[in-house]
């Protein structure tokens, strides 16, 4: 147990929230230069309209721009040096992501291996540091990864299906800009698994050693509970403007580091959950729901007071003051079954994962440089293997 | 009443924040150039030690410097304008307020003028709007005015002792330092005042007709509620790192506009403080806790559901469900005991005025362009007399 640690916080990003904002995207790109790299996925942006009203709001700019489509779920490193060679040929200034957090994580590796002399993939195993990168922009369709304004990106390195993170101020957005109609049309699985992934990045942070942060977990209850309230209703009613927004606004918050202020947070489910979607390519947030509740059953004795915390403040649980694993173990109840009740998996199996595949993906799990998986706990690879066993 | 309105939201300034983080002045500083403008209020931070840790650090930098200390409570014009032709005079670089809202207000002003080819107090009164700025670094040592990272800056002009508002993205500070240890030798009667002030903040932000925010609301509540908690703890033991350090953090977020997001806020209770601390010079957040609770008494029937949730969410009030009036008006005696437990007036005469400078202080409150002060209802001048007249 530590107090309240030092801490320096800095998320510049412009949000432009709201109604038809997506409209402006051309003005903000031409603060930034005249040329830009339209990055996108798969075909859904044609679908809506929205990959033409991109275009127009980009031409009545002035702004002229080279497109790269194709960015995927677990974006690959293939396609973001394939980026980095067309910015570097075409002298983008730069990047505009359209779509969630794969479109919006492979543009950050696109804009940090532009100015880059090497492999961008040293960036993701610590082998360098970003010193600069270009400026990327963000039309955000899916509330989920948390990236238009974090500072974190994530790519999978085919060679291997390693899927590694890199954090660097470098990585925050220019600007993000958020428009909650833009996500009616999703599919209810991917609005859960958003909501998983949103709620993970509050828990990965709440769940820590270190005391005296009354604030930042205020902050963070302040967040899970609107997730809680507010996905049930979007996926009952999808086009309910409210939801959405709150749910895209929580998103954003949820993963900017506010919530990370004057704590370490744990991560070991972010990082066991790597393993899971690095090799079967299963969505991140159903990764999440699968590995989160595991972990929780796995650590809760650790510190229970926390955990009753959980349960009462986040889950309005009913405490019992005279049992406080009861309770604890409640809040953990609740979350599986908040994950159940939008459709969510909530073990290996529902994922299509095997059994026999568990050891192999505990063994693969990245560790710190102390060898150990998470900070809350700090696990040893037997502890990841038998996490996974309760995900069973 | 209208729905979650569209907002841009872009709060850039570094915040440093922990213990000793002050030692880091001089590296902040260099890094926007080789000549700075310190500024301050008193002598307070000359007894403490703080002046002569800042020197140091500036000097260990290579950075060069020139004084400007006198900064009072309600910050002066003159003042301003004797630092902008010292700016000028001297080619300074960047503005370093060391100290309270009122040396980073007067900073700001600073910063304002010294580009603008013109008389500085056009920003106050409208008729100008600012199109650049020099840069302002912060290290903070009252947690009150949350001016460390907002986009206000408020100013008094001695002719007619017109206390006058800027709001511009030019006026957020390019750093803040926060060691909440500087906070340890506050007078309790500043903390409590700084207390008043910070809650003031977000109960502008939270009376409001904009529905549908309750991501917004949330975080509010978990702000209100960290300043209730953590204000009390720190007037009894005024060395008490963790709720100093909840308290400077609550104070930031309070007013760097993450609370405005999606909605529009009130205000009027400023307005009408504004003209009793330009008047009598009294601290602006016992002029809050006078005004405010005056201002709600008077507000609540416009919208009593609002006032139950503030009853219930932040001060865990017990909700009568068959009688919302008197579940509302528990929140406002909450409200109103807990400036009484810390020690600040509450009524008018508490504050030194008499009764018979109502007229003349409601008469003289600002109004917007429609002529009403304040938006949650709309108040005619007839009005803020009445409420007022509840102050009493």
């Amino acid at each position: 147990m530590s107090e309240l640690e030092n801490f320096v916080f800095q998320s510049p990003t412009k949000i432009i929230f709201g109604k038809n904002t997506e409209t402006q995207v051309g003005a903000e790109v031409s603060a930034y230069g005249k040329k830009v790299l339209f990055h996108y996925g798969g075909g859904s942006i044609k679908k809506t309209g929205l990959y033409n009203r991109i275009i127009e709001s980009l031409k009545a700019a002035g702004v002229e721009y080279i497109e790269l489509g194709g960015a995927q779920p677990n974006p690959r490193l293939s396609l973001v040096n394939e980026g980095i060679e067309l910015c570097r040929r075409e002298k983008v200034d730069l990047i505009l992501a359209v779509g969630g957090g794969s479109a919006i994580d492979s543009a950050k590796a696109i804009a940090l291996g532009v100015p880059y002399n090497g492999d961008v993939w040293d960036f993701f195993t610590g082998k360098a540091e970003a010193e600069k990168a270009l400026p990327v922009g963000v039309v955000l369709t899916l509330p989920a990864a948390g990236s238009e304004a974090s500072n974190s990106c994530v790519i999978t390195n085919e060679d291997g299906w390693l899927k590694r993170g890199c954090s660097s101020q470098f990585n925050r957005p220019a600007f993000a800009i958020m428009n909650p109609e833009l996500t009616y049309t999703l599919p209810p699985y991917q609005t859960a698994c958003g909501a998983a992934d949103i709620m993970a990045h509050v828990m990965e942070r709440y769940f820590t050693n270190t005391t005296d942060v009354d604030f930042t977990d205020m902050l963070s209850e302040a967040t899970l509970k609107t997730i809680i309230k507010h996905v049930p209703i979007a996926l009952k009613e999808p086009e309910n403007y409210e939801s959405r927004a709150q749910i895209m606004w929580a998103g954003t918050i949820a993963h900017n580091d506010l919530l990370s202020t004057g704590r370490l947070g744990d991560w070991a489910s972010h990082q066991i959950e790597h393993e899971l979607s690095g090799i079967y390519d299963v969505a991140h947030g159903a990764g999440l729901a699968v590995v989160f509740p595991a972990w929780m059953k796995y650590v809760y004795h650790h510190d229970v007071q926390r955990f009753v915390r959980f349960a009462v403040k986040v889950w309005n649980a009913e405490q019992d003051f005279f049992d406080p694993k009861q309770t604890a173990l409640k809040g953990i109840w609740h979350l599986e079954n908040f994950f159940r009740s939008i459709d969510l998996p909530v073990r290996l199996g529902e994922l299509g994962i095997p059994d026999d595949r568990i050891r192999e993906m505990a063994d693969k799990t990245k560790a710190g440089e102390d060898g150990k998986v998470g900070n809350f706990v700090k696990l040893t690879h037997n502890d990841v293997y038998k996490i996974l066993q309760l995900a069973k």
